[in-house]
């Protein structure tokens, strides 16, 4: 399985360290993302949208962080981090929404701009961060793992741009029970960092 | 299965709609958005992001449309709505997360200031509509349903804010696929409308 990715993403981030995490062996294929590789061919014909991680296996080609998650667990059978039944599945797609959208358009988007210059609302991403936050760590208040009572695709799919939330300029300092989830999270037999982790 | 719900929302509708397509009986609790009930107990305690739909069904309590309709599919083992394997369970949380994030962020924010007079920035909702919709009309030209040769749960996740979108000033006539595929899934047996459509 090929991964189009850059060191720097945290959304490829998020598929590199699920792999380590459920021991899936991936072909990392390295993205020229300041040479806009990822807006021609042949890389924008497998990815219309112009964004990475890409994840190429034999025929199948897919886009979208969460969704290459979702295919890696699936692939592999690993029910412990992607259960079937559709109440622990819908705990964890619950997770896979909110890194789409709160934790994207929040403290994702807050490091774009701090860290590589792309020009978006810093306040509207500080806005969303001080909203998504608070409900992050009183949820982590009452339990050690986002969705079930172990680690699954769903802590890994929110754990990468929250724990680098910093670098887009957001403190965690107001967040222990966060802090605590992101400790326990780099606990794990497997973990790799990624730069600014 | 108990939905509080909401007739104008397209979040909510998104469930009403899968559960009409496929045959699912729901409750339906009419919450008092005006009124502010979803920010107050017993549905703040429900869901603390302060948000509907929320699902109840016995002890599993849901927020988040898409979740939502993943639950209803596993539950009912609807596995033409949502399969299991690998490959084609990707395909379909790919269009989950568009609609979690481009689309929320894009079209139904711009419904929500035009029709509801909520403060968040148009020039924002525009710009990312006129980004997403684009590329879901150029994805439509190849195929008749968003992730697989038949319907699924992406299309109901996606549908309803891109069919309102003319209700945030959207017009959807420079989108002719887009536009055929929306008249599909009106065509399809047990599809319940939502006012605005």
């Amino acid at each position: 399985m090929k991964l189009y990715d850059l060191e720097l993403s945290g959304n490829c981030y998020k598929v590199r360290l699920f792999a380590a995490l459920a021991g899936i062996p991936l072909e990392r294929v390295p993205v020229d993302l300041l040479g806009g590789e990822h807006k021609r061919p042949p890389l924008i014909t497998l990815n219309p949208w112009g964004e990475i991680p890409i994840l190429e296996d034999g025929d199948v080609t897919l886009r979208d962080s969460q969704a290459i998650l979702v295919y890696l667990a699936r692939k592999t059978n690993a029910l412990d981090w992607l259960p079937i039944e559709a109440a622990p599945m819908a705990e964890v797609v619950q997770w896979l929404s909110t890194a789409a959208d709160e934790i994207r358009n929040g403290p994702a988007n807050a490091r774009l701009i701090d860290k590589f210059g792309v020009p978006l609302d810093k306040a509207d991403t500080l806005r969303r961060s001080a909203r998504i936050l608070p409900l992050l760590d009183a949820h982590l208040a009452e339990r050690r793992w986002l969705a079930l009572d172990h680690p699954t695709i769903a802590d890994c799919a929110v754990f990468p741009y929250v724990a680098l939330a910093p670098e887009g300029g957001i403190r965690l300092d107001p967040y222990p029970k966060i802090r605590q989830w992101i400790g326990r999270i780099q606990e794990l037999p497997g973990y790799i960092p990624m730069p600014g982790l």
